[in-house]
């Protein structure tokens, strides 16, 4: 890390991220060893930064994403609750797996002592994302699951919100700096190639990345390519598929079309949780009243790139025999002509089983913005081979009424097996951050089906067991001291214990 | 899978990989679903028969391997312990991780009832290991775990005990068959190309490998750079080097020579976790007490190939400059005539930090068998610059008197950094199968150190998260119901709550 005296020099990519990779590494014993106390306190310092800033940073990110005031105020404050969410459970400790088996000569040969407990894995890249400018960026959920676990985060910014992630990153910087954190705590970098290059650091030891399929493979090839391979969690692409049982009242239409429509627009379809296919009996009235409900107020997406993706997804589809589109507005070409990201109407296409199962490449395939496939199914044999097609998904969700239930059960476990997250009655976009919550799933949905990226159970992703065995207790961590001086839950002897 | 009154057909290596994977999946379901009593009593009673073949087992074992019949009886003892301890461990249910939060309207928006467990991945394939052919082959530790999971496994026999392997599976077999379990539960293949086409299977979830660092980062290549990528979890090589500290005693001296000598050549060297360098302080006696105390008989190796590695291994240490040999037998060159193994006596290495800085490459490798290399240090600080370059490790050891910890604390952190397991005034082999125990490391000790091999929260490896969001109480598994039904351990709103 350059000292504030030292002259301002031009860095090539390579140079800078020797720098930061650098900082993190000389920041990273700092953090394993902190106190839990001291950890919180910096993750709900983060935390009360963030909201002290609030307007002004959702003014910001507006400019930079065309998300809106409103919504990205909504996520300033989702994104401090992440933080002081991850502040509460790195006090709680269990995240830590304390595990102690005490020495026994009775056993053959001799049981030693052994105390296990998770330790940091050291500097984690983060790769934030275009669609949420806080809750999945600089201050987002990798980098608050990082930091509680005890390791140093590299951001690699979006280019959607570059001057956003950079008064972030300050903001976080001085916080850092006030509570006595080393500078390579939190950095901040950008550019394709330096995101790259980050993966492949020696001393980058896990990745994080929120984004597209495309750039998240080729992440994770360089990732598992190194010569000591890292773990690199990805979380791509997902179809969210939704099942809808027997439609039993025009009342049950009207809310099913009514949920649906609010889902597959919201943030302009820019969620990883879009509703992007839903099965619905032949003859309903859904696909009418969505049609006959959906505004087609045109609406800006995140980039020019993500607007041009999202038009050329659209036509694929519209361009499959046995597809209909049955609501679509006018795109705004005068933004496009200005050089604004052009404004692009929600579509809502129909079509049945029997296209579905001809044209999964582009029908069961996300098409990130604001579309959604309605699929009409004849019976229950249909309604499961075309599930069986169903790529690994987010989520997956299931309207039924309670008589109904029974007969789908077949279906919930297929939706099971293919999603991180199942759903009744509900939709899928909005995802609670809990203690509880899982926002993971088979690939594509992510490159490794164990974690989640969301919820306090993210820390584990950046975490390692080490066991002491016959320790002097001069040189045991605190976690794993007799006197339990961090009160936190452990298992001894194989019996858990819950702190006094 | 082909019934009984099917024809027998000759199978090339595709079709027997793809009927032992279609079998596989078919027993994925039955598995998965099966109540947490069945699946721990089929445990159990694959530990029982185990136990009840136990002297016809091991000597089978010893006519393939040549480790022994009264360590290959210890061994089987050990792996149906282990299979009893993921029997009780499966019941104690901590492993489902289930948390549930219950739902806030409160909250804006309104926060979902929501319930997390962790569910079998599918399909495992486990690469049995040479070197321990019950407790890391057919019932070892890796399908023990899998099937407490609630995973099905396909082996693939190692081709060091080939005719052991095919009896513990037909033992299994019929355990299996007699528990009411799916034949598909457990199958075993052999051969390389087998193995390799396993790991790329579709069915197959996960991969659990033992063995060389070669051989693991193939398969590990494998299933990165499947189309849907599969956690592959390989144990490879390890160092495992022990910091000797001041030796205050002549009796100390002879303790360390004594404990060294034991621990190097115990089942021929040919252990995981075998210390492969030991640093010393210079002008010790206990590189004399190694070179007296030393028997030189020539021991049996498990295969050709791994004796003639192991020659050509030790061979490449005698070359390098300023390294000494201080103790080899005569190797017994009638048994490679007679075309059996040939005995390999055990070497012991004398060199120095300036040595070893030079020849890294070759001394601080693991040579998987009966050598061991002291390297005699002057200072702390040479001591720490050797230590910087010992790459990732199942172990590391520190011998060192109370008194002198406190100097060896930066010492002890490097050795931490790099290994999964830290001991004090101990051995590394013999690794005690329980709660807390951890076998696993830093590349290239393993491909994955989130993770370990041996002890209970090896059944990590085969589970992933998935939530039900607002789920109706009747379509609930058992594990997240509001009645406890299996009295595990919960997390409820953020608080871990152990069962009445």
């Amino acid at each position: 890390v350059t000292s504030d005296t030292e002259p301002t020099v031009v860095d090539d990519v390579s140079s800078i991220v020797e720098r930061v990779v650098s900082g993190a590494c000389d920041a990273a014993a700092a953090l394993a060893e902190s106190d839990l106390n001291a950890r919180a306190a910096l993750l709900r310092r983060l935390a009360d930064a963030l909201d002290a800033d609030s307007t002004s940073l959702a003014i910001q990110a507006d400019e930079e994403t065309g998300l809106g005031v409103v919504r990205l105020e909504g996520e300033v404050a989702r994104t401090s609750g992440q933080l002081r969410l991850f502040a509460h459970a790195t006090l709680e400790g269990s995240w830590l797996e304390v595990t102690l088996d005490s020495a026994s000569a009775a056993i053959a040969p001799r049981r030693p002592d052994l105390r296990r407990m998770l330790i940091p894995l050291g500097p984690v890249a983060v790769f934030s994302a275009s669609n949420f400018p806080f809750a999945f960026s600089v201050l987002g959920g990798d980098t608050a699951s990082s930091l509680a676990a005890g390791c140093p985060v590299v951001v690699k910014a979006h280019s959607g919100h570059p001057t956003l992630s950079q008064r972030v990153a300050a903001i976080a910087g001085a916080v850092i700096r006030e509570a006595g954190f080393p500078p390579g705590t939190l950095s901040l970098i950008s550019g394709q190639e330096e995101g790259r290059r980050l993966v492949r650091h020696p001393g980058i030891r896990a990745g994080a990345f929120t984004g597209s399929q495309y750039a998240g493979r080729i992440l994770f090839d360089l990732a598992a390519a190194r010569s000591d391979p890292i773990p690199f969690y990805g979380e791509l692409g997902s179809l969210n598929p939704v099942v809808v049982g027997p439609v039993r009242s025009p009342a049950a239409a009207r809310t099913i079309a009514e949920g649906l429509i609010a889902s597959f627009t919201m943030g302009q379809g820019q969620f990883c949780t879009k509703p992007g296919v839903v099965f619905l009996p032949a003859g309903t009235e859904v696909p009418g009243l969505v049609s006959e409900l959906l505004s087609a107020t045109g609406a800006r997406l995140l980039t020019t790139s993500i607007a041009t993706a999202f038009d050329s997804g659209v036509q694929k589809i519209s361009n499959r025999p046995g597809v209909r589109r049955i609501a679509r507005g006018v795109a705004d070409t005068d933004a496009a002509a200005g050089g604004l990201v052009p404004r692009t109407p929600p579509t809502v296409f129909v079509t049945d089983v029997a296209a579905v199962l001809v044209n999964q490449d582009v029908l069961l395939e996300e098409c990130f913005g604001p579309s959604t496939v309605l699929v009409e199914y004849r019976d229950p044999h249909e309604l499961r081979d075309a599930l069986a097609l169903i790529p690994g998904s987010l989520t997956a969700t299931v309207h039924a009424d309670d008589a109904d239930l029974g007969d789908l059960v077949p279906v919930i476990e297929m939706l099971r097996s293919r999603a991180g997250r199942v759903i009744f009655n509900g939709w899928p976009t909005g995802v609670a951050v809990t203690w509880s919550m899982h926002h993971g799933g088979p690939w594509p949905a992510t490159t490794n089906a164990l974690f989640t990226s969301v919820g306090v159970t993210a820390m584990r992703r950046f975490l390692r067991p080490v066991v002491y065995q016959d320790a002097p207790a001069e040189v045991l961590p605190a976690a794993l001291r007799d006197d339990n001086p961090w009160h936190i839950p452990r298992r001894i002897d194989g019996v858990l214990r819950l702190p006094d």
